[in-house]
């Protein structure tokens, strides 16, 4: 901190969104206390205009999105949100008009996540916007649920609809050949994804292991099968996708290569979960009490490595690009 | 994260850093405990290459000054720091031994500390190196210090040395007329600042208000008194130098002007306390006690503001810069 104007940035805009363990802002660290018997947890995730944001959308935006990316983070590990920190480069050129965009829409995500801002840091430097949000939220004691808890046989499980977060990113960039209604679900869906954390108390009840879709369906539901040790079939006919993208997709010449080419798209922030048989009913149906659709896609067995099929066909799918057989 | 070259780092550089709660950074998210009866503090900082930090001095240097910096905010509140997040946008042009210097840092900084990573980002931006640290600690129960306890009549105290901050500054940047044994001792100082966490338990035990000098002394003991509610008095003539920089001051015109300038300079990473005259002796013995000095230079009072004087001599120190009568 070193300037008048972060001083009355922080005190107009930035106190009014402080809660409980903040202090006001006006210390050097926030205090946190997780609800009894629950354990905490933290994590952090940056987001550079222009990289993971299209700074285009305005800066309401970015903070929400900012924001939920971290939440899903939370969402992933079946915990809820407590609050978070804040820290932001601006760029010089940035406007007062657009700090306060940025504090509005961290105000109106708070409202609906039920968190407060604890704390953060608020500089300027030559380069793009630059977001970093550490998120602190809770878990039971033993219900946080990790990526490496996969057992052999259980079934790969995943909420809402994939696809769109990459569809919605090129839609934005005005490079997708769709209808302007459908064009416009995909984009909201890129800039503001829904962080799943409705899920926790399924999570917590029937998971083993998951992990929220941020870098794309088959990577991060590989990221399970590598931190557990495990090998992972996964059925792509069986993706659900929006009704825009299936719209998209219809289109298509091959939707075999289409629909794996939404799988390894990024920016969905449904999450894969790894669930025994046994629970999969009571999985979905948990999910399905919070207006949330779960597909079972595939499962994990010993070995290692992710193969993919199309049905009974197998489809293999590299870094560059998507055959099937 | 999305790309091999980001998961292969966090393999062979940051998981070997990785502590309890960490889950080997494979997961969404750290898990947090504080020990038995303590609460938790969490602090966030960033450093901008160029603002904060300069570049030339290596990416070493670079890890291990965001880390203290962020360390110095946990001192100033008398907790002890348990973990961190570190998350990094990194230039386009940053190369692989950039990052193994970077990770050295870290490593080296936290076998001194006794902390370890728990998890973070890696990202990728056009603009400088910006490194956000979020660092968690931990104090007993109601004994963290905080910036709003300071009661009328406690008396201002100072750790350490105040200025080399800003003369460490200047040297680095060739723009201050000092021999090469001063110079490189202060710019050291402002490399590697040294977070006053041995001096935790004297806070805890003696002061009723803390905070790190990070703006400069003048601007951060205001903090104290304005987060108190109270008026500050504080005699420059009493601020301790380190030899280095009396070395400096002896050769300046004029010895108060110069003070108020160490004292408006920022980097200090000292600690400024408030505490009851009763205490005073305490306190410094507790500090003495861990081989650190602790100066008295003034007093908090009803009212607000503060002023400065030099001994006896009113000082007025303002933005415009240093007038004395």
């Amino acid at each position: 901190m070193s300037d008048g104007g972060e001083f009355g940035y922080i005190a107009r805009r930035l106190a009014p969104l402080a809660g409980k363990g903040a202090l006001g802002l006006l210390d050097d660290a926030a205090l946190i206390e997780p609800p009894a018997g629950e354990r905490l947890l933290v994590s952090a995730d940056t987001l550079v205009a222009g990289r993971h944001f299209l700074i285009e959308d305005g800066l309401r935006l970015a903070a929400r999105r900012a924001l939920r990316v971290n939440l899903s983070d939370l969402a992933a590990m079946a915990a809820r949100p407590l609050g978070y920190l804040c820290c932001v480069t601006w760029p010089d050129e940035a406007s007062d008009s657009d700090r306060a965009a940025f504090a509005e829409g961290l105000a109106e995500d708070q409202a609906l996540f039920g968190v407060s801002l604890l704390g953060g840091d608020t500089t300027r430097g030559p380069g793009p916007l630059t977001i970093t949000i550490t998120v602190l939220g809770s878990a039971p004691a033993g219900k946080a649920v990790l990526r490496s808890g996969a057992q052999p046989g259980d079934v790969l499980l995943v909420t809402g609809a994939i696809g769109d977060g990459r569809l919605g990113l090129q839609a934005a960039l005005g490079e997708l050949d769709i209808d302007a209604d459908e064009a416009r679900a995909l984009r909201q869906r890129y800039r503001l994804p829904d962080p799943r954390l409705e899920a926790g108390k399924a999570l917590q009840r029937f998971a083993n292991a998951a992990v929220d879709v941020s870098d794309g369906l088959i990577a991060d539901a590989g990221h399970l099968a590598l931190a557990s040790g495990l090998a992972l079939d996964i059925d792509l006919e069986a993706v659900r996708l929006s009704d825009a993208a299936r719209s998209w997709r219809v289109r298509r010449p091959d939707p075999v290569v289409a629909t794996a080419w939404l799988a390894s798209g990024g920016d969905d922030y449904e999450l894969a979960c790894a669930v025994a048989p046994a629970d999969v009913e009571g999985f979905m149906a948990a999910c399905q009490a919070v207006d949330l659709p779960a597909t079972p896609l595939g499962a994990f067995s010993h070995g290692k490595g992710v193969s993919t099929r199309w049905g009974a066909e197998p489809v293999k799918v590299d870094r560059a690009g998507f055959t099937h057989f």
